[in-house]
């Protein structure tokens, strides 16, 4: 089976190709080649190991996965990579693994000879879903995430979720947060689906990858409208939804501490209770109910992740006791994030599930109080 | 004075503004304040020093001129200053300086926060006629020169040519190899002048900032054209008159070993021998003759550049003897030059005197001669 999406972005379009199939590793082998590129790959060691033949000739610079190799040094490494092998302006270079290895190798396909192309192949829930679309790359430097990268289209995402058999099931559950986010923010039928499944989403339900593909789809429309993230309101801002709580949450935990999709989780459900602030405020267009919020807490709970600071961690894997947390370092966190502007704080919340929106003014009391009753002290 | 040039390239179109007048670090400053943005600047620390008023409260952070500082640790380190200072997606970068602090600042800004608006003020005559227009930002890595960097239009370029009061003689010289170079490939009326000129162009002749200002019109036009060199044939590449050459004479002495400006020199005397050579071979519309080659050398001459690779470097300051070069060393730099497409490589060559073309198939004998000739071993 293969299908194909396509994001439309002018003369940056692009396909996302879906594909299954036993051998995930060697159908990407193969679509490597047949682009007829002199093509090098950074990949995830782990990821290669474990699906790729260990004879194939193709050129190819081995990543540890997770946040450290986010770093200028991974990025000076692997552009010296490509240049002692003489890749020239015309050749590629493909990632393959998950969201840490795509956005390396994003910003490195960016700034290499100022710019080659660049293919995808996502191999975690999360990057499938997000990271491996919609452009955005980076590194982490000292003073944070994601502060230095490039707005750098792929020029396909090749995506199959038989990958996903050999994640950890505590890294599959975090990508279900970046899953049920789109539920939240854009699609309430896609969120009514997840809650119907009588059994939950694993590597091998048949229902994961029309899922995925639709999680794809939703991105796809988002990004199509606002590429850069430049809109004054809404567009590609409403994709961090819970990620200004989360950031704080990651931030003040000690990057590591949480999984990324942990604490995406818990500013899932504190985005959830801040739109209800906002129906009981009486602003106008917000519809959402405490039910709602129950149901968003149920859809998260049920792949165990965390819903507050109180509820321990990789409980999938293990449970680690969660950190307490202040709130005069979250509240400081937030101030920090690069989504302020002009000093304000931003906030994504929701009408209603399936539908979100950018809030410019929401008074500090209330985060304080959203944070104090989420377990921070 | 103030007269203003647009570079034409749509939505990323932008103004050159030519100023005069005695101060202007002062003039600048009130222009960044005019912006009324938060704007940060990286410096020369020289320039700043030299033309920039003590108590200025500007966040400015001070670069070493020379090739050196165009590193990925002073990229590192000047992300971490805008970071640690705050500077949020809607504040700029300004660059104050030479080429190197230009390209830097230029990656800089295209990279902090995914790209945030970037301005030049160059301060020398190489970054006045080149560097500062046309987008090409960049790093050397130990690999080699320039392969890591972005294209990152500025929002403004300021040319004044006042900065040039304190810039070292050979390094004004070094400026005018890349004007010479205008001439050449672009424009007969230009090279006319330059050769009719009764004095030699210096910071305060009075026909400086016509021909500063041409070039920049020159520039621009070929850019436009050809924003990010992808034209199969001439555009941009032919601002690299002479460079495949100077590049390859960088390479192997050593870079600093020769000025930029002063291998770019001998480049340019080489094409130009390389263009009679097409003349002689009977390729159809080159019709450069013995004496334009006599020409071109008498006016790089009149800078005491260099016109080959006998003659000693740094003659305005100080006379240095030629280090030896090896014919094979040189040719096998160019073939890992980053403009050769596909293992061919590519020369720009004239046509005439104001004409150049790019020319894809010039056997390798031709270039073993020419270097031969010119002093290699
Ligand atoms: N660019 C974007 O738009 C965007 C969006 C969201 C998140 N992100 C970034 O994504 C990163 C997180 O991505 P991630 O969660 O994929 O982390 P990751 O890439 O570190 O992968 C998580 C772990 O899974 C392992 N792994 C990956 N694929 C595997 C497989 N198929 N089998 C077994 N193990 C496998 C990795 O080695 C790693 O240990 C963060 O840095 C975040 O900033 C980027
Ligand atoms: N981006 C482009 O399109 C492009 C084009 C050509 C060259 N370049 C790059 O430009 C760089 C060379 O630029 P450069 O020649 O300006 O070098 P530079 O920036 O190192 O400046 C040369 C020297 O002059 C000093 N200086 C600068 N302005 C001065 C002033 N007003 N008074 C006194 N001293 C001053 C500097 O401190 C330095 O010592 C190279 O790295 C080259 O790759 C880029």
């Amino acid at each position: 089976m293969v299908e194909q999406l396509t994001v439309e972005l002018g003369e940056r379009s692009y396909p996302i190709v879906f594909f299954g199939g036993a051998d995930a590793g060697v159908f990407v082998l193969e679509k490597i080649r047949q682009t007829g590129r002199s093509v090098t790959a950074l990949a995830d060691s782990k990821v290669w190991d474990l699906h790729f033949p260990k004879n194939d000739d193709l050129l190819c610079l081995k990543i540890e996965g997770g946040e450290a190799s986010k770093s200028i040094t991974c990025f000076d490494n692997a552009c010296e990579f490509l240049a002692t092998n003489r890749i020239a302006r015309d050749g590629g270079l493909i990632a393959i693994g998950g969201g840490v290895v795509g956005d390396l190798a994003g910003f490195v396909a960016a700034s290499y000879l100022r710019g080659i192309d660049f293919y995808q192949v996502p191999t975690t829930l999360l990057a499938m879903v997000d990271s491996s679309v919609g452009g955005k790359t980076g590194i982490n430097i000292k003073a944070g995430k994601n502060l230095v990268g490039a707005f750098w289209q792929p020029q396909v995402v090749y995506i199959c979720t038989e990958f996903l058999k050999t994640l950890p099931p505590e890294e599959f559950s975090a990508g279900m947060a970046e899953v049920i986010k789109y539920g939240m923010l854009y699609d309430a039928k896609l969120f009514d689906q997840l809650e119907a499944l009588e059994h939950d989403l694993t590597w091998d339900h048949p229902e994961l990858s029309a899922v995925v593909r639709r999680c794809c789809e939703i991105k796809a429309e988002i990004v199509k409208a606002d590429e850069k993230e430049t809109a004054s309101s809404g567009g590609r801002a409403l994709l961090n939804l819970g990620h200004t709580f989360a950031h704080a949450i990651e931030n003040v935990a000690g990057y590591g501490t949480y999984l990324h999709g942990e604490a995406v989780a818990i500013g899932l459900v504190l985005a959830a209770k801040l739109s209800v602030r906002l129906v009981e405020a009486g602003r106008s267009g917000f519809a959402v109910s405490d039910e709602d919020v129950i149901r968003c807490h149920a859809l998260i709970e049920r792949y165990r992740l965390p819903t507050d600071l109180r509820i321990s961690l990789h409980r999938v894997a293990g449970d680690l006791a969660a950190p307490k947390l202040s709130i005069e370092a979250l509240l400081d966190a937030m101030r920090r994030d690069k989504k302020v502007r002009s000093g304000k704080l931003r906030f994504v919340a929701m009408e209603k599930i399936g539908n979100a929106v950018t809030v410019d003014d929401i008074p500090e009391g209330w985060i304080r109080d959203i944070w104090s009753e989420a377990g921070a002290e």
